[in-house]
């Protein structure tokens, strides 16, 4: 796809070892073949090219001075990690990343020893870090911890409950903040203005000396570091009160991209910290590569491009993406209704709520990557009279899990609840799978959880989600484009609780829910093809279920299979409790329900992942010929 | 139990509105009445007392100076309410406080519009009012919105999202701190230690005038407030700079038992501000009744007591509780193996970790309100060679639930999730009801999850827990008192994955998961002497299921009754999926899956929401009865 760089000094890091020796100027030159190595890897790839641009000096810098593997570094999200697995002795494998078999796009354990707490969620790095610090000093393994957290993930919660901890403990432990004025929306939130206070008050030329803090462990001039460290001296710590109040020592802001300072600052830090160190490094997303430097989003996620021009080569597709649907939907409704307003926690582009925000920016409300606030807020907005619609991924929903059932299922609040993400997600891997939402939704009491079938469906949910002021009511859609189907100007609502016939048939009921009808609909026509016409059922609601077609359905068919794109717990289960209670199993049914199997399934295409969990139209198909006992003479290619 | 108070001028006051002609002079009585009538009712039902007594001065202030119900007033946790309930048309049933049928223990907002949010969690009224302050700025509902939230309470991520967020949006918003420098435990954290600082820094008989902040909003002197109006003048914005940082103005620090201040403070903030503003009040928690002063935990959750002495009456129980039990067993392991720790989020004695406390001072760790931080903390600690017990109650966990997916589960670390508060809980109500974790857990790949049947149980899954490295593993139990039977001094590890058989029998197998075991028993002894003699199954195991146990349990009884103290979604659900997978249900089988209905069950004794669940021994014993199609001729009484 284009000429891979040439890299002479970068050739001679396996390991990070090899980088000892080293001299400083030699590093800069590392820095500069690994930053120009992790664009062409990502040209070939796709993926998160703007975060590890932006840390290539950091990822250089820390390498050189710590001791990693044996000291700790915890990169937060992960998504920057690219640079750092080339120099942690897995350059033979970069051009595989977020491919199937190939290396993940996050930080992952059993990768590599380098990688020795995986991330993809944000802001978990000082927790794990601070559990490591806790750990050594406890006989644990020894060695330094180091988290690197973007000032878009300090604004989540935990994060700041692993500050405050930390604080308290006292224990050694670096954590240090790429203050990139940018997460994957441009940052939102007191904290990040108050980040932004801390460095343009003090240019990274003439910082002032400062009174308290982190200039007791300043440096003593040693090694080539000396000259910085002397500067230094003048330059650190003009503000940081915040962090300071919280019981760490405050050294910044840095110049990121400097790697002669940051080498002097690591370097002091690691000679001198006795307890909780913040080291405040500013740094510029997609550094290096103009067109990322160019883009809104810094280069956030790409995918394959040509290196020079910075051109994506764009998938082809016909239908338009669940998540852009969802937007026109909610779009649709709220000209209707001036009550409906928008909750995202720092996905404005992913949830598709940024197109909202062109057209209502008065009603939509990004509260940072903050997903316990995000559903509490939204709480609150119901109960203060408003239909706010809470957009967060399948995977991220699970930080506010309490939330949505302390704060709005217990009291019966109206919250819409948009859960895109649902199901396997391709590239991003295990950790970013919709996998468990159905499970550990629908079995709260007054809730309404929906999975929509097609693009259609989902703006029929949109409209009954804006109908609904019973309760909260939840529903699902995946990643990527939908179907195909056309497309109404505005959802209709569906019936709360009522599925719909696809195909009549007999013998086998297949009942969906969610997308997988796609693949239903086609193990169904094999099936017919083999002399058993199924009835097709898409459930549209897995709470409350459509009792009387569920129950119809298991008494007029031999055969009933759920097909969900979930963990058990979920669709199938909650149909499997209603047989048992009125009975349906006493006097036989093969009954079989098909969920995500019981592993964590590594990164793919989507089709892929799916074919891997057993969900896929030939194996439904067979699933439904074992049930009937058929004997399939001869399979299908 | 004890002679009611004479309150001559809280009788006058049966709404807030009330209070509106009442002098400064007679407000201050309120206040001495309402403290008294507290402690009498509070004497009468048990519950939260010394929150409560320490925010009495501050419940009248409010609601002297505030237009409640259309001001939104929202209390944290909620706890502190029983004041706030006298004074707002609920004194007539404080005495019913925690009892079946009587007034939550918490703010509800099926019970009154004076509690616009409902709470029992801590840390969410800031988000919550966050949410009505927008809502109204946007056309909802009209009014100012409070938060009252305890300094413990904001030690938890969720709160700091939601104070950058409001700092952020810039909206009018009313947060008060109440700061008694103890929550259920004493505060630990930097920022506990910090708010310590601004109060000590700070005797409010000398406040300082401070440059920015809070001052441009100061007063002009108006109504009775004026005098000390022109006090505060000099008083006002100390410290706070944290606060300040993050958007808010800040006054205080205020004696939050000098009446006279907080209505001049409350009434100057209510008229002159415009953005989010943070009051901080210094409170006692337990003021006025010495008994609650002098107590460890401030009188925080009693039982009915002798308003004279503070005695307390307690329930007679043979058998230790289920929490102290694990508090033993964990010693027993850790005193043979130094890499076990344990992890607590602000609840040491609520855990029984107090003990391990006692024996280990440093192998605890108490991160304060932070369950989120907490668990990842606890992964750390694992990838760091240690042994994490991580034990937080059912209901909490649900705040650490992407932390178990994602940093626990996903990466195959051996944390030990000690989950105590399983099932219902008695006079806490749904709330603090633990019913989603067997569900929520059990679907995690890799993951081992248990409940024990009895204490002695308990013990052996502590020592599995203890044996067990190759993965994540959790042990739920109850709140309460144990079975009474015989404990061995030290657990002996399980087989994962393998149940047990307690009785054989014929005909229907109950296969029990968790302590509904004792009622399965007595639920048998009724069917023997009906002449059904069941099998009876002790699972220990959701996750791995006994598979061979229980596909021979199907296959060798016409009928098969799981029981649990969970939602369904849990161990049911994942029986019926493996019956479902190897074709049990083909040939039928009389299945039935007891969980928890699909309804949020108010306080009541444990016993009595049992029976409402309908999951005592004698509607199992009607289940199964029914399940076998046995006609019942007379009921037991």
């Amino acid at each position: 796809m284009s000429k891979k760089p040439v890299t002479p000094i970068l050739d001679r890091v396996h390991l990070p070892a090899d980088m000892k020796s080293l001299s400083d100027r030699e590093l800069r030159m590392v820095a500069d073949e690994l930053r120009a190595e992790t664009i062409s890897a990502v040209s070939e790839t796709g993926g998160h090219l703007g975060a590890g641009l932006g840390v290539v000096e950091l990822t250089v810098a820390i390498h050189a001075v710590f001791d990693t593997p044996r000291d700790k570094l915890v990169w937060d999200v992960g998504h920057q990690c690219y640079p750092h697995k080339i120099l942690t002795g897995r350059r033979d494998r970069i051009r595989t990343l977020r491919t199937e078999g190939g290396l993940s796009g996050f930080t992952k354990r059993s990768e590599s020893p380098f990688d020795p707490f995986g991330a993809a969620h944000s802001s978990t790095s000082i927790s794990a870090a601070l559990g490591f610090a806790a750990a050594r000093d406890l006989g644990g393994d020894p060695g330094d911890a180091i988290a690197v957290i973007g000032d878009g993930s300090m604004s989540a919660g935990m994060a700041f409950e692993a500050m405050n901890n930390a604080g308290h403990l006292k224990k050694r432990l670096f954590v240090i903040l790429n203050d990139n004025e940018m997460s994957i929306a441009p940052p939102v939130g007191a904290l990040s203005a108050y980040f932004t206070r801390l460095y343009t008050g003090a240019p990274f030329q003439e910082f002032k000396a400062a009174a308290k803090g982190a200039v007791s462990l300043l440096p003593e001039p040693f090694q080539e570091g000396a000259r910085r460290a002397k500067e230094m001296l003048k330059g650190i710590a003009v503000g940081g009160t915040l962090f300071e109040e919280l019981g760490f020592s405050y050294v910044g802001p840095i110049d990121g991209h400097d790697l002669e300072q940051l080498l002097a600052v690591l370097r002091t830090a690691k000679s001198r910290a006795t307890g909780p160190m913040l080291i405040h490094v500013i740094t510029k997303k997609g550094k290096g590569y103009a067109p990322a430097e160019a883009a809104r989003d810094k280069g956030h996620a790409t995918g394959k491009f040509d290196v020079l021009t910075g051109v994506q080569a764009k998938a082809a597709s016909n239908a338009p993406s669940y998540t852009k649907v969802f937007a026109q939907g909610l779009i649709a409704e709220a000209e209707r209704d001036d009550k409906i307003v928008a909750v995202t926690a720092a996905m404005p582009d992913g949830t598709g709520l940024n197109l909202f925000a062109d057209r209502y920016p008065k009603r939509i409300f990004d509260v940072g990557i903050a997903e316990q606030h995000a559903v509490t807020f939204s709480a609150g907005l119901a109960a203060g009279g408003m239909k706010p619609f809470c957009a967060i991924y399948s995977t991220f929903l699970q930080r506010g899990y309490d939330q949505v059932v302390h704060d709005v299922a217990i009291q019966r609040l109206p919250v819409r609840f948009a859960i895109d993400r649902a199901g396997l997600v391709g590239a991003d891997g295990a950790t970013h799978a919709g996998a468990f939402d159905i499970a550990f939704l629908a079995n709260l009491p007054g809730i309404v959880v929906m999975a929509a079938a097609d693009e259609a469906e989902l703006m029929h949910m949109v409209a009954t989600a804006a109908a609904h002021d019973e309760g909260p009511i939840a529903f699902r859609y995946p990643r990527g484009d939908g179907a195909g189907v056309d497309l109404p100007v505005r959802g209709v609502p569906l019936a709360i609780g009522k599925g719909r016939v696809i195909r009549e048939g007999g013998r086998v009921a297949i009942v969906s829910f969610g997308t997988r009808l796609s693949e239903v609909m086609r193990a169904a026509e094999a099936l017919v093809a083999r002399g058993i016409a199924p009835t097709v059922i898409d459930a549209r609601f897995a709470k409350p279920l459509d009792r009387d077609l569920l129950l119809n359905a298991a008494r007029n068919h031999e055969a009933l299979v759920t097909v969900e794109e979930g963990a058990v717990g979920g669709f199938g289960s909650h149909v499997a409790q209603l047989f048992a209670d009125e009975g349906i199993f006493d006097r036989g049914l093969k009954f079989r329900s098909m969920v995500l199997p019981d592993i964590f399934i590594d990164q793919a295409s989507p089709e892929r992942m799916y074919e891997v969990a057993g969900l896929d139209a030939m194996q439904i198909e067979a699933r439904v010929l074992a049930a009937l006992d058929v004997a399939v003479v001869g399979r299908r290619a």
